[in-house]
């Protein structure tokens, strides 16, 4: 798989961040299964707050789609012996979402599509760089299909974002605070750690 | 149509409720896909609550479900000229709701499953009159097939409910204040008035 950085990140993925998820796969797994349902509810939650047409309907169809992931990842965890449980998120959604306006309407959607963009194009890379690393085959074809979704997906959620206004501030601010955010890091098995 | 009440249901809907609804199909329809959004929302907040294997999946394949039926009530929309919009809801769903106990898990858990049961019959039983009712065969036929799904749905609901624990007192308790509500109705054209 040829891996290339999602043009909207600022900084690729420390090494170390690979290393320790390879270190421990089911809870990554189990993580990435709560990120999958977390990214749904998210997508939901634009279409309560803008109740416009065309964006209905898009934004359904993108909630089933992570819906239908959440499943794959639920599928690959019972393969593994493992179960759907609670577990402690990473603090890096929260935190960006933080850091995004809350009104006028208009300026809080453009905020709140780039940092769905500037998560799933994390998603895309960190699931990239896994399907080159794990050696499981069904685990491998797991994360080389998620990627070509969270790739369209991320371009999906700027072109939603621009619907509400320019951008391009929004992308430099919060995709900068992303890369910082990255580049720190969290010092535990998460997708987003 | 055979149309039979659900039988967690204590009264049938008075008459008025149909005949109001026949003089605006447009905004019933509208109401309409605010629910079954609101549904897929909902559903995903059970899981959410009770991070759990086996409730995880079927969740997650009824919110999917909700969501299918938001787009083709959509599609039905657009077929009428209308467009989706913000609509304000009716109190029905709020007023079950905050009859719920919120704690311990278990018993909030039996609670908020029996109320969406009751809601997904109350819709059963209305798709069922509004299929018998309606002209437009295109429209039967939405209510039809809702009206198929909306009587799977509730039975799973209580199933679902009764692995938290015995529903019967909560079944009593919030099938009354549901027919209660029902009876007293609200003076405007949406579904749960």
């Amino acid at each position: 798989m040829t891996m290339e950085l999602p043009e909207i990140l600022r900084c690729p993925s420390p090494s170390r961040w690979l290393e320790l998820c390879l270190t421990d796969l089911d809870t990554l797994l189990l993580d990435h299964a709560h990120c999958e349902k977390k990214a749904a509810s998210t997508v939901l939650t634009f279409s309560f707050r803008a109740a416009e047409h065309e964006l209905a309907g898009v934004l359904s169809r993108l909630a089933r789609e992570e819906l239908s992931h959440f499943e794959m990842v639920l599928r690959e965890l019972e393969r593994r012996g493992q179960r759907f449980r609670p577990l402690e998120p990473s603090a890096y959604a929260g935190r960006l979402a933080a850091l995004t306006r809350r009104r006028p309407l208009p300026e809080a959607m453009v905020d709140s599509f780039v940092v769905a963009a500037l998560i799933e194009a994390r998603s895309c890379e960190r699931l990239g760089l896994l399907a080159n690393a794990v050696d499981d085959p069904e685990l491998v074809g797991l994360y080389q299909s998620l990627h070509a979704a969270e790739e369209r997906h991320h371009t999906l959620m700027l072109e939603l974002g621009a619907r509400f206004g320019p951008i391009d501030d929004a992308l430099g601010r919060l995709g900068e605070a992303e890369a910082k955010l990255i580049t720190a890091g969290e010092p535990w098995v998460r997708m987003h750690a």
